[in-house]
């Protein structure tokens, strides 16, 4: 029997990719994905596509709200960054979603324990987006530790794993690498602002990251953008 | 203005006695609850109680359903332990609820980073509850460097801090500082199968130590029991 990691799946090129990794690695993948109080829907409907497509044994959406906490630009409408608003500031870009990474975390973790996983695969990658506290390799590390102390899994001697085996890839590396894997990018979603028919900006901070991200691997980013961009 | 904590209210006599002493080092609190899958309306509606007698700023109910993980203590409707047989099993006590604290913590995580809190309060205690490892200090020690590592804070220089200030006391001596802090404890309610008209079991585990937290301290228990127990 396959043992079971846990995949983060939001919908965008990175994790994707992770999911693509864990299964090369020969673990039987359960998917997890939130639905929060933002409308990400093109994001969780480009998880779904990805999840059939890979053939996960199961993938679970969760509903999590943290507009339940007040203002946040998770809560409000904030306007999504573009044109490199959120790269010109200092510190965390926004938009900030509060312990965003802690929260999903903690969730694949009890999902983890739920049914007997000792591998959480995420795609978090530091090098594109140096700015956020909890995608730098340290922050890893540490909830890492945290989660061998929180559950049976410490106790037993059984050691929980985080994998970010992104957390220092570049999004051309990225690219490749999941080209290599059989990904299909096409089924993806990264646009922050998708128009009513799915179609990307072009123009968001994550459609650029995306879109360099390609030009680095030299092949075309397959999904589709407005005309516009 | 004073500085804010959020506080994690369950509704039962740890977390009310740790908002008390969160109220009085001087912290405008924020009180967090879960709904969760299991029933615990009677404990939520003691944690409402509490909230609004001790004055609390705001009082956030998160809804969080574990249920979507699949089979688990919280999950599903396992019996309630009682008449000691958590204390007779080595290790985790059951019913175990996958990755508990975690979960609760980042979620009060997010809602600090909302509000500006750089404190979160615990009722947390391991004299009591020696099998959890999530109740352990290390534990609360390693979730504490990973938050600063998560958050603004951290970068910032503040110092997110974590505080468990009932960790080390037994439930005698927690009963004790909360009678000095003026906590109504007949508000509170512990009990894991409370009958229609609220009133204790007084047979499960948490029952159990509560009534032998208010025998060491020398005090009736003010809450209402079932005549048969």
């Amino acid at each position: 029997m396959k043992p079971r990691a846990i995949v983060l799946l939001s919908g965008g090129l990175d994790s994707a990719t992770a999911l693509a990794i864990a299964q090369h690695e020969g673990f039987e993948t359960h998917a997890l994905s939130f639905r929060h109080g933002r409308g990400h829907s093109a994001e969780l409907e480009a998880a779904k596509r990805v999840a059939a497509h890979r053939g996960v044994a199961r993938h679970v959406i969760a509903d999590i709200d943290l507009r339940v906490f007040g203002g946040s630009a998770l809560t409000e409408d904030t306007p999504v960054p573009r044109n490199g608003t959120s790269e010109a500031t200092a510190g965390t870009p926004v938009p900030h979603i509060p312990a965003r990474n802690t929260v999903f975390l903690s969730l694949a973790l009890a999902y983890a324990e739920t049914v007997g996983a000792y591998d959480v695969f995420t795609g978090v990658n530091t090098v594109d987006h140096s700015g956020s506290p909890d995608c730098r390799p340290e922050y890893l590390e540490a909830f890492e530790t945290m989660a061998n102390l929180a559950t049976r899994a410490g106790v037993e001697g059984r050691r929980l794993r985080l994998r970010s085996p992104l957390v220092r890839l570049t999004k051309g590396e990225i690219v490749k690498r999941g080209l290599e894997l059989g990904v299909d990018y096409s089924l993806t979603s990264s646009c922050h602002d998708p128009d009513p028919h799915g179609r990307a900006c072009g123009r968001c901070d994550t459609c650029r990251l995306r879109l360099k991200g390609f030009a680095e691997a030299g092949v075309p980013d397959p999904v589709a953008y407005r005309s516009a961009a």
